[in-house]
């Protein structure tokens, strides 16, 4: 995600201070003019606007508080946002560690896919201080299609969650669907055609229609290991916040049980696959 | 819903003869043209294709089985057409004693709203005879915008159980969302506009986005005790074909909450408010 | 279990007319001098008291109201107890019918397994008139170790329901614990071993202790496909009186997907086995 | 629960030494004999063997890890002994460090209440080290009617996560089973104990019949609040080591549902009172 927004950001013509875990993977972004760091502290001590995009918690915290981390280089009055998807908590503390640091901080998880950040279609959920959203407008602009400042610190990461909890549902929707729809005999691709066309169908239906009806999960878009970390996350939001959410926990149930049984790098939309092995529907 | 689909059926110019339950509701289609029958048996007698549409299958049984009822009265050659949501059981008996009585019968239930049926913009899922659904093109083409042939008997009324279990799923994890989202401090509002803008945006949360964020689940487009019985039918056709559909199952169990705590007539959206409710959200 | 309970009933001295589908299971009761019948209604023809236990709705409507059937055969003032786990209210028509025709009926589903049948242990759970079931207490006794007086009729049939889903939900219960153990690196003898000794030692967990352990699900003393049945007369029963249920219906699920993955005549508890697959466990 | 066991062990003529946050709630034990500490440091410097009992990992990781905590005093040679529940991991840890600072330790979460702490009979679950559980069999004894050595350290963590996810479950199962009972117009007394002379009888039913039957849930043997903590710490572990447990996550919700609704602190039983509600039973 992270160099597909990087490289529209350079070719939107912002200077770039960039760094990557994997030093091979900065050099596409210095052929196209960003400078390159040797650590995060380094990116932060050039930059008035500090952008993170990272795979999870971890490497999140790492990231900003370790010794040559974002927090230990940051410019009084620099604005961070984090890109990644973590938990509000997380957020909430990089906020107040930021503000310690005389920088001003945003939680801005972007939605969509790998494709969507290179095509500047993303949608990018954003908390905190509504002065330093306005700020950084022009990038958000070049990142995505749409952003939505939604509150106070950790909003846009509760509202990723939220979303993500709910596509994972619509897929455990559709994929119980499917399976009952070739057990009496359907075929798949009619019963994807039909609720494609439906008061359900949502956009990852249509999306996904061809591979579900095909049964290619193979290369995945978004694997089923990442799902049920996001699910994850949210359900523990739920459970902090002493919000029932019987449809996202079963789901997450299914997810867990899709990658037990061998599919954690396949589609998320795998559970189909699941549903239909157990419900006994051969092809 | 019948007479939206029949008030569409005689503009289109049809030669039609109705029957209501409840004679006074024939009357406006009489003003336009319409021979009002005294029994569904006169109908069939007096017609080509016989299209019905009732509340629930018992209304079917009577209304095909009883001494006055359509199969009593069919020409030999009809072709009955059922745009009821019924189990897909009862239809394929409907299709092998249509065929005893010389007629050919189409499980059509329609997918979409009272404001569709008099749009003429219905889904229609149709299982039976080919040739049968070709012949009445003309029919479907006035009533929706859409028709689909799924396969033999019961296929259009299995496809639609499908259809409404993954819809209901959907609002299920529409109302955790919006739950988890207001708990944590989002604005309802902000919630539904954020995932009607998502890969997880399905018509019907763009459709429901205003009434859920500002309560309104009155009047119902569609009641939960309706969809408490045609989730039963999916679970029912589930429970028949072996087929686990856990968050479906789980949706069916809030919907039957929502029921049992006085939301049986509001919109089937209303699950919102249990959720909200079993989160202590108080707005 | 009808010919365990038979047994029992002829070798406590009752005067016994049976009846069997299939003739060859009367001949040992025959050979301890019960009289053996053609048809149910020869059996109710010559009997004060008319038991009937059967496999399921079907056998019990076929056998009350066949043309050779118990209804067709019974005398006035005769009691008729049905000892089958139906529907509560399949169970209040055979009541009512059974009045019209001059006789009280009693639902007396059993618990028990067939081991318990033969032993006498079983528990009957009875619905229906006070004095008839007063009137049968000496064949309860015979047959039962202990026996309830639940209410009108369908009492009985309702308890039988409630008792069963509870029972399938406990074992459910009890295979994620399992799964989850022996995935964190416990011996499965170890666990069964110390829940066999907590708060929620049900008989059940004792009795299945050393079949889980040991994944010994054959024979069966209740099959999946038995308990699919009884829980789905539960979740009906819940779906009409409108009572959430969910816990219930997601064991439901996992017995379904039991059955549907080539596990239906394995016994009940080999959902465990199921629940082992979902977690990739492997011993 | 701590001073139940202390009291015990003081009463059996252990020599002990010890420390309580509220200071004043040592002084029974102060005049039976024992020593009263300034600081977990205190009790550490001065004991063989130290037994914590906390109410949640915060708690036990700021007794271990504090700067007067029990590994800041901890003698060469000693057993350090965990009585709280808490996740696998953190005992993990603490082993690790424990034999960092030359001691060994054993994660023993106890099962039983309060009363059960009071009269010796809990069940005392341990993982770590076999001779150093073999050195504490006096001890175990003195506080429980049995111990069971489980495996390497973590796995009485474990035992009881899962021991109490089951507990959960079972008691969720109950409530559903009590709900539709009485919405069919059964007695709950009735149904109580007819459920507690069957298979499914646990312990747990017969102890909590009454209150079930009598909608006393205050005051708590085991609080909601409590029961949700540990249904997340279960959770939580099969979420790290995916496996899918959807009964105990149905049943985790309707706790939340419950806790949400103002039940945090009456029995865990009390989710009967919830799915009464959910089911719009009145009594």
């Amino acid at each position: 995600m992270g160099s597909g927004m990087a490289t529209r950001l350079v070719n939107a013509g912002f200077p770039l201070t960039v760094w990557n875990r994997t030093a091979l993977k900065a050099e596409p972004l210095a052929a196209r003019g960003a400078r390159v760091a040797g650590t995060p502290r380094e990116v932060a001590a050039a930059s008035e606007v500090v952008l993170t995009s990272l795979a999870d918690p971890a490497a999140v915290t790492e990231t900003y508080y370790g010794p040559d981390g974002v927090l230990a280089g940051t410019r009084r009055g620099a604005i961070l946002v984090d890109l990644s998807t973590v938990a509000p908590a997380l957020s909430k503390q990089l906020a107040v560690d930021s503000e310690r640091a005389g920088a001003r901080f945003l939680d801005a998880p972007v939605a969509g896919s790998i494709k969507a950040a290179e095509e500047g279609t993303l949608a990018v959920l954003v908390g905190g201080d509504r002065d330093a959203y306005d700020a950084c407008q022009e990038i958000f602009k070049a990142i995505g299609r749409i952003s939505y400042h939604l509150g106070p610190s950790g909003s846009g990461a509760t509202m990723k969650l939220i979303s993500n909890a709910m596509l994972a549902t619509v897929v455990q929707a559709l994929a119980e669907a499917v399976a009952l729809g070739e057990k009496a005999g359907l075929d798949p691709a009619a019963i994807v055609e039909v609720i494609g066309a439906s008061s359900a169908a949502a956009p990852v239906v249509k999306a996904k229609a061809a591979a579900i009806a095909e049964r290619a999960y193979h290369p995945a878009a978004f694997t089923l290991k990442l799902m049920q970390k996001d699910l994850w996350l949210a359900l523990s939001l739920a459970n902090e916040l002493t919000v029932p959410m019987p449809a996202a926990a079963v789901t997450h149930d299914m997810v867990v049980a899709a990658n037990a049984t061998g599919r954690s790098d396949h589609d998320f939309t795998a559970v189909t696959a699941l549903m239909e092995q157990l419900a006994g529907v051969t092809r």
